[in-house]
């Protein structure tokens, strides 16, 4: 079905769109030249963190499951978990946009309403972008630029350290099965339909799907990681699951992991949905990816101030295992029990199986 | 026809590919951390200048037209244009690359080698990026970072200063429609068919083709301009056609602009080959786009210092018009005769009649 008088991308055209953007975009701090010359121009200090990140539709985001708004937020909210990981500041953002020319103008709006408002939130100035046609999948790539003055890295676990992460897991691999099974969330990010589930479980499934649609990374914590030099060694964000991820940190410094699984702090929404249909939770919280929290090296001498930290920013740490001498194996034990664990991250062209299902 | 043999980015997989990049980009001064970490973090100034530029296949290139490592080439070029532009120095480089599951490991490799060849030309160091798998065309967007420390805007023009471009016009635009006819390069840029042309019109042709596959924004020349202050009062690249970007820089500083079409320097390879054909050249070099020149607002006082630096620099600079009170129109005069010069430019959602047709 065709609505010959919907507004599209293409009828509005891209000096139109442009020009509604740069409109749009307010003033930031350290912003001398924004949209509209040929480079964005902005104040840096010595030191510069630099990352980029896409998401393409069908591969990370199914249109018809995705709010607009909630779309645009998460597509900055992917590149500020990256910069947190290094315990930096996010400070400007460029918007690379790809848009089948039948994209509506609604959907253009409402992408970058969500854009203009996350960043709006961490202090972020949205200074350039590009906006391009496509025959194929709408494609956000955007590029956050940060303040690197106290970088932790992947790099500088020594054996011994404690493997710490923040947050509950899983939630965000969740919210994906329940947005398949019905549940869906309005562009204000309230629960406008509870799928197969009664309407007594909504708060459970609001918090799943928004860790879903709407990841919130734990900026100011991973900030203040920074401030006790030395007290976390190394730092990653929970992208790609934590048995993936972790087996990253632990190749990049040569070294292994044992955890134990009944230690990984399952998000007590998921706790509850798994619960009400039978299943295990543990799976969603060791595989699951888009957890967008942080895992962290932390010799066992700093583990109390890093707690205090935790205190005061509000979130909850959970040390889930020791790095150990030996090869870049991650090991799950449980009292005289050990195996090595099976990593089931997400890997773009893997043919190998991947636990991390598309959105579509 | 599909060869099973053809070794595919998914038969290798995601994080193959991270490596094998990771070991062929090389050592650039003033990367703390390249590929590998959450970030990059690279050293900066005061003032830095943020770019992103995308190419797409059927929108920018057609495959069966473009070898991989031109088109890695332009994709970082695209960029540098724009840094050029503001009078910056590139520094670094991300590369967030969109590829169809069923894209041949070559096509990757080739794409790369382009990309790491021209930063290493233009000392750019290619510090981080991202893979992702997607159903559609291939898409590059490329994000330059770059020094900013003497900007020139695209603000600044005055009333009666010159209108000047670099060099020569409508070679990108000529080798698009040689691509069309059946010319074709090889991956080391050299002619490989001259389809309907003869052999011994090679030298026009491969410069044309070359300047559409393989632009060189002039770096050195615009750099340049920012060491002697206040003489050139405004510029920005040329990439879609004359007539919209001088229109564009009009619009920028409420200011009109009147030029002589007689004046506008065509690239000599340009007036070869429409000589041959029997065609007009003016069209390409007034509307052509992908030039990758620069378009200046110089003072009259200060004319004849850009010429001694552009005799440096061994790129022709000429004067094709002069900024005028009024509305941003731009007029062409010859004698006596004036009216408003009809802007052809692209558009990406244009429905108007554009003339920079797609690749594909």
């Amino acid at each position: 079905m065709t609505d010959e008088r919907i507004e599209t991308v293409s009828s509005v055209g891209e000096r139109a769109l442009i020009a509604r953007l740069r409109s749009r975009v307010s003033e930031t701090v350290g912003v001398r030249v924004g949209i509209g010359d040929d480079c964005a121009l902005v104040e840096t200090a010595a030191a510069t963190l630099l990352t980029t990140d896409s998401l393409v539709e069908g591969v990370h985001f199914d249109r018809a499951l995705t709010p607009a708004r909630l779309l645009g937020r998460k597509a900055l909210s992917v590149n500020l978990s990256d910069i947190g990981a290094m315990s930096g500041v996010p400070r400007y953002a460029l918007v690379n946009l790809c848009l089948p020319t039948d994209c509506p103008v609604d959907f253009f709006d409402g992408l970058y309403e969500g854009l203009i408002e996350r960043a709006a939130e961490v202090g972020v100035g949205i200074v350039g972008g590009n906006l391009s046609a496509t025959s194929g999948p709408i494609t956000i790539a955007v590029t956050v630029v940060g303040l690197g003055d106290r970088p932790i890295l992947r790099r500088g676990v020594q054996v011994g350290d404690l493997v710490v992460i923040t947050g509950g897991l899983g939630a965000a691999a969740e919210g994906l099965r329940l947005l398949r099974e019905g549940v869906r969330l309005a562009d204000d990010g309230a629960i406008i339909d509870t799928g197969i589930w009664t309407p007594n479980s909504e708060a459970p499934l609001a918090r799943c799907v928004r860790a879903h649609l709407d990841p919130t990374p734990p900026l100011a914590f991973a900030r203040a990681m920074s401030e006790t030099a030395g007290t976390v060694r190394a730092m990653m964000d929970l992208s790609d699951g934590l048995s993936l991820d972790l087996i990253r940190m632990c190749a990049e410094n040569s070294i292994g992991a044992v955890i134990d699984p009944l230690a990984v702090p399952v998000d007590p929404a998921v706790a509850m949905i798994e619960r009400a249909r039978g299943g295990d939770p543990l799976p969603l919280a060791l595989h699951g990816g888009e957890d967008y929290q942080l895992l962290m090296a932390v010799s066992p001498g700093s583990i109390d101030a890093v707690r205090d930290l935790a205190f005061v920013w509000d979130l909850p740490i959970t040390v889930i295992g020791q790095f150990v001498v030996g090869a870049p194996v991650v090991s799950v034990q449980v009292g005289e029990w050990i195996e090595p664990l099976k990593s089931q991250g997400y890997d773009h062209f893997g043919y190998r199986g991947s636990s991390r299902p598309a959105s579509s």
